[in-house]
């Protein structure tokens, strides 16, 4: 990630600005409040504002006047409680918002999180930056064979050498025709100032899905989590799992006991079908399992084995 | 509206608190967080959270970096041009939190909102406070006659002792029927220690509907607007209208500008129809109109003739 | 539950309707279409409109064209494995809607899912009919001492017939003055004829929060699962809780795989925190477990051990 | 659009199918459903479910039993009433299904309505079809010089060749490269056995944003007259509001009383600021009006008078 030193310029002064509140401040959260966090080749992540913290959640909850903190170990209990039976409104009541640097074709993944306000930038408008992903050689999976949504092997030498090649290549010059046909450089300059320009709304179309787009991100700490929770997980595509962790970091300042609670409730948390609980109360009694009277299928079952670290009884 | 003591201690401490942020900070708003504003008999509103301000719309419309101000005038100028086109994501990325203590059926009406958080005093959990909605005199309106969502003229002498005995009395019967069903008083002390109590999640029917509840509401500046707008109109119930007035000045002190384009567009502006807008146009060249080549109902035809001013044609 | 005249000749009206559809078409749901399915003493649930089933969550989910079914098995097969992997899109393919009477205080509940289209009758317009909810002696649950939001034991003998006595009277009582303010019957006769009643909006306010309202709700299969799943549990109140479970009949009718798969995953289905993942491979190995190492609170510990059918080792 | 063997194969069979429904049914639409309508070079709109009707919102409006309908001319009434009034939860006890084929960039802009569901085609799962939109020469249109997001004139000549012949062998060069790097060709060709084919969540990242995705898209019917009303206007990209127009004729098949009055009150209709109301009462009396005592800018002034058909009046 490089920073244009126009950027540079206004991080400095968004960080220099200094307020007053009498609203509930996070310190750890303060620290790194509009800084650029490096995400991929060129992207980046950063916490451009937000509201409450820990402490507005209990005081949510209890529906009371205050700070509603009074221990930290009763707020720690009381935030762990709520986690684990989705008594999920108190956890509405914290807002944040990021600033994203991202491809496009992760945008669309992103976007489908509907409980969320975005402003992205529009390329009907301005000229998209000349800036793509392309992937570190060792992200250069292969097609899984056995999972038609997943990543196999990395692929290596030649092979390798090409596809990076090919999507350079195919970006530059798709770009570069981008700026032919709005008779515009991405700096403004005009190429030829006898033509006009076809209207960028059109012009667009041309670009490569792995072009960089930018939006501000803004959302309550339930829907967070739950975009965290799906995008964190290592069934996420590698391309936007890189955003998901970063976010996790900037959870863990902001509100680091709804973080533990999350992290074990639901990040490290397993869910058991009630045919599934039943084999693991046969397991705990010492009594044999099979699948056939299990009701599980194949797949199920042995999802269930690699859960309880029993792998001699995959299938 | 009397807070007791614990409330009057309570929101001095928050008053009290006072943090150093690099956030967008609204000075006007600040001056009057968390402070109690009365609404109707026992009610009040109270901002205790915000985020945002009028230079987070111009920032997010522009999504550039930075504060996003650079002249007052050309953020007007913007914010103005935002909202007469409807292009509301920007107006998205600015957030409030009030405390509300409201009539339940008050708040019937106002939960039919959906976008926004909720979390409500539970009378499943805790015993509701004694405390619910009178009328003051002048607002005991009789059924209108020609509208049947609507208030006629207010009742007067002895009906109107009446209705509001009734509606006292009822109120402190039901309520003092609860605590005997609880068989515990609001403030914790057991009526007839030789019995159980009634589960409080059953004993709350027996409340009447102009008992006061209380919760924390956040939403977004945009739906915050399409709530005003609704229930700041002089359609909606007066008891509800009141509540939407007073958030109305915490909106005039958070985002001025959009304040100004707000009463400008929506509130003050009127919506014409296509058929309307053909008679409009005659009239302005000086050409007869009448309802009869107009395609408009009669309800129509007045409310297009009172919306601009032209007594002389109701019919 | 007792319907007017007017309202079972109605039903007879909408279940004789036969028209001929391309759409898709549940056979069993089509059966009780429009029955009012008794819940409560007064209140009734009614499924009076749907859109798709099983198959067409199949369908979305492979983006096809076609029926998409190909055979039940795989159908089957891919429900259960959208319903594991929270792959929850094209549940929200199906739309159902019911027409519902229930309780105020139950509504107040229900109102907060979101995620669904309501309308409710309207009080400030019309009158409300003259039904309120009454328990049944069996569900005239004590407050629970040990958990604040729950039931206890059963209230017997004098104590359950005086609060019995008290809900019915006091719901009587403020009904029959609802009237004397409006100066109006539920069935329109008006009382006086020298005085005028006062605003339906603002008598409402006199009725106790077990009256009888209704409404109609519509949202889609996925929201509907969720509604039910928190709803359906036995924490959830008593009066909540059988509506949900007379949907959950409607809801086998209307997708059969998609509710076994519910009740396998979700309904019947545990969550295991990370902490509760080692306590259970453990137990499984055979090993000692405690809860000082464990990292579970108390509360924690014994939800995990009654889930798994380990009471000796509660503590 | 040229639709596939098979593809014809599906629509002809899902259009042969016949139920028996009580569910009230659009004679109009069943006449079309299912079938592909041409949009753009290869794009597509089918409606391929619905529930209710115009008599649905009727029924609602009224919270009653029965069809609702007694006289056409009082729901006529009652939608246009509903309509004027921002009376709108009736509308969203409607929903509607389409099957859309669309080029990505216009993807984009439609999924920013967040009040829809949505299942698209996957590209990380499936390899996308090799076809992509190519403007007509008569939408080849020039950057507006006035509007930053708008269309100038038509390109004309051999700039206009050249733009046609770079969008063409770019989309076409990137596809070829995005099978070479999947090692298949999108009929399911292996290209060389010897090597295995970067992950398809990958590859995907090469095409172009005119490549062509296809989703299910389901909405109530508000939300669908919010989404074509922005849509439907002139100032909507032309790509995707030749998908809204296709629409339309689709909703005047289903609900034809709410269109007629969705086309008067929403698309035909105008806002008017507090501000614009007085120039045009002003303009009804004869009197003298000048933007120096409007407090109207330029813009608004302009945009006024063309409203209102007053060109002598623009500044």
């Amino acid at each position: 990630m490089k920073l244009t030193t126009e950027q540079t310029k206004e991080i400095k002064e968004q960080q220099s600005q200094k307020s007053t509140t009498k609203r509930v401040t996070s310190l750890e959260l303060e620290k790194i409040l509009y800084e650029a966090i490096p995400v991929l080749d060129h992207g980046f992540i950063r916490v451009v504002d937000y509201m409450g913290d820990d402490t507005s959640i209990v005081q949510s909850a209890r529906v009371s006047y205050g700070k509603g903190t009074k221990k930290v170990s009763t707020d720690e209990g009381l935030i762990k409680y709520l986690m684990r039976h989705w008594h999920s409104t108190p956890f509405e009541m914290c807002e944040i918002k990021y600033h994203v640097k991202l491809p496009i074709f992760i945008a669309r993944q992103w976007i489908r999180h509907r409980t969320a306000n975005v402003n992205e930038y529009s390329a009907r408008y301005s000229i998209l930056d000349k800036e793509f992903y392309l992937p570190e050689s060792e992200h250069l999976a292969a097609q899984s064979q056995s999972n038609r949504q997943g990543r196999g092997n990395v692929i290596q030498g030649e092979q390798a050498k090409k596809v990076l090649n090919l999507l350079k290549s195919d970006a530059e010059q798709t770009y570069n025709n981008y700026e032919m046909m709005l008779n515009e450089r991405y700096d403004g300059t005009v190429i030829d100032d006898k033509e006009v320009g076809l209207a960028r709304e059109l012009a667009r179309m041309n670009l490569t899905l792995n072009t960089y787009t930018q939006w501000y991100w803004k959302t309550d700490l339930l829907n967070l989590m739950n975009f965290l929770r799906l995008r964190a997980d290592h069934h996420a595509q590698y391309e936007i799992r890189v955003y998901a962790e970063a976010m996790l970091d900037t959870l863990k300042k902001w509100v680091p006991i709804t973080y533990e609670a999350f992290m074990d409730y639901r990040v490290g948390g397993t869910e058991i079908s009630a045919k599934g609980k039943i084999i693991l109360q046969k397991l705990i009694k010492g009594e044999d399992v099979n699948i056939d009277q299990s009701g599980l299928s194949k797949r199920e079952w042995n999802e269930l084995m690699i859960a309880f670290d029993l792998k001699d009884k995959l299938i």
